[in-house]
């Protein structure tokens, strides 16, 4: 699965998903999160249901001492206050000496010059995978998300790209995945896709493929948003069934339900 | 509308509540709130669930840039921190200049000294709506929330007033309404006043008459939580019912349950 | 009860919960929390659903104000901040000269020797109650959790100190339950353990035996968790439930399902 054939994905990425959220299970990764207020409370219930152990401290004193016992690092810059600012720079250092894998998630930096500038410097220290939307993937990069431009921003960051939508494209500049899994409601409650990046720092912990793991994240975590819809009475009753599945996923669903090109 | 009979108002007032939640859905206004820690999540999964697009950003760096960008803007004094009383300052001259609709939640101002002082300084800039509690009303002004009395404080600030409890009150001043929905569930769920304010916030970005936005605001709120209160199984499955309900929260609803006068 | 047998305690503490539960719906005490940002939303809810009324302020201007109007007092250590380290002083120098009840939750000091030192010097300050799990309670002590050095621990600090896990044991250093109640379910959602300590706050603002007040919040968690998981379809709808579970919890549930010895 190393060199996977880009147009015969789709049950053999479902596959391998399944055996990476096996893997998460079975060896309880342990996840730091440098993430905002909004999302800290459901990044750290989806973590759990998956069987992931999160930690959240942002605090500048300790956040080394969290991180060197952690197995992968997200780092999120939803409501980024000072002392989030200088726990990031702290734990980066850490991460990239150490070679633990990271994830960066450059939240609403279409919104703040001081988040964006902040974001290309990180982007900068070749993040495992930056996980973002179009709108900040065009304020990241200057660029429009075309999957020429991807590709080239994976390649020349060293990072895998996970850019995420109606349809989602994970790419390190040599291989790229679409995925279009995902139900509307997803967009309807807050903190899903920060909670998708700490996915994929948990995928990132059992799985050294960054790009297989990243698009195992993905791809699962909008099968089971596909799940949770289909009994959901609104967003409220949706979050609550999400964390339901997400605990219970398998490689049946994985299979029935994963559309990966 | 704009000079409502106060005794006819009852499908009055459901009806008109009922187009502001639809130009709400159809305009996805940009709410920026600045409020405590421990209403973030909820008050953003009830403003998406509405159909309105929260941001949160305590930061002073970058809370400028935030607020320039949204259509009306949430100040709330609960869990208050050094960080957050620089940013409120810093969004609430912008705001003013720029003409952007606001609301003040003086949250807990009862308990705490500085934080009355705070919010009377706040008042003084005529937001375009203060919700309240009775505590909190009697703390701002040093008077009891007597009809009397509140219409000479809107009248005074040049604010709308919204006394919230067993039954609400809405005045701007000239007009005033009673409300008598809602369900005693919503007092056993932490944020509910706090997520409250943030619709108001959301209504006063698509509908300019600011006592007809903030009574929508709160005849929708109450309807919605006597139906999630027919399906609740404690306060649990009450707030995440309420999410549910505000999202497809629709004319007939509000029609059937509305009770303004 | 105030000698309780040690071997004869099941129905007997059962009824005693019951009896403190009751009393905390009717005083409806305030509970002031200094807890970390993931947890302070659910802990919330689980006060109100309780009948207890939380406030959560972290701001060193108004923590004593806060705190004075409290009837007991929670200092958790997660996502520990400069700010939350200066407010903790203030509120701890307050409540001692005061003699309100206090809990200290030492979370996850294992993973940071700066929270290991503080939470070293809140368990010196003699704290009514401090609830912890093993890895937390070797980091403070530097000792594993036999029954014998629970014992000691509780008499040389004067605490009590509610231990929990797969069972949990509670003792002031003279007397010793063991409570078999939960479910696997309470490890796969965030601040479960948070909450729980709050909940022994709430419990001990209305009985001044701590000992008791300790084992009723450990045993009605407990049971509410067992009954919640009996219809819970994931970790989603379990922390849902939990809540719902607790705002009606009652004498027969707690006779019927409580195993303390």
């Amino acid at each position: 699965m190393r060199e996977p054939r880009p147009n015969a994905l789709n049950s053999e990425l479902s596959d391998i998903a399944a055996d990476v959220f096996a893997r998460v299970r079975a060896r309880a990764p342990r996840v730091h999160c440098l993430t905002n207020a909004v999302a800290q409370t459901f990044t750290a219930n989806v973590l759990l249901a998956v069987g992931a152990i999160p930690s959240m401290t942002i605090a500048p004193e300790e956040i080394v001492s969290f991180v060197a016992r952690a197995d992968s690092f997200l780092v999120n810059l939803g409501t980024f206050d000072h002392e989030r600012h200088k726990a990031t720079a702290l734990a980066i250092e850490h991460v990239i000496r150490k070679g633990t894998p990271w994830v960066l998630d450059p939240v609403f930096i279409d919104r703040s010059q001081p988040r964006t500038v902040l974001a290309q410097t990180l982007f900068e220290q070749a993040p495992t995978t930056v996980r973002l939307n179009s709108a900040e993937f065009a304020a990241l990069t200057g660029a429009e998300p075309r999957r020429k431009v991807l590709l080239r921003q994976a390649t020349d960051h060293h990072a895998v790209i996970a850019l995420t939508g109606a349809t989602d494209l994970i790419t390190d500049g040599t291989r790229i995945v679409e995925i279009a899994n995902g139900d509307p409601l997803m967009a309807k409650v807050t903190a899903m896709g920060d909670a998708l990046s700490a996915l994929v720092a948990a995928c990132l912990a059992v799985e050294v493929d960054a790009w297989v793991a990243t698009a195992s994240a993905v791809l699962g975590f909008g099968v089971a948003g596909e799940i949770a819809a289909e009994t959901a009475r609104g967003p409220g009753s949706f979050a609550v069934g999400l964390i339901d599945v997400l605990h219970g996923l398998d490689r049946a669903q994985l299979l029935a339900k994963g559309r990966a090109t």
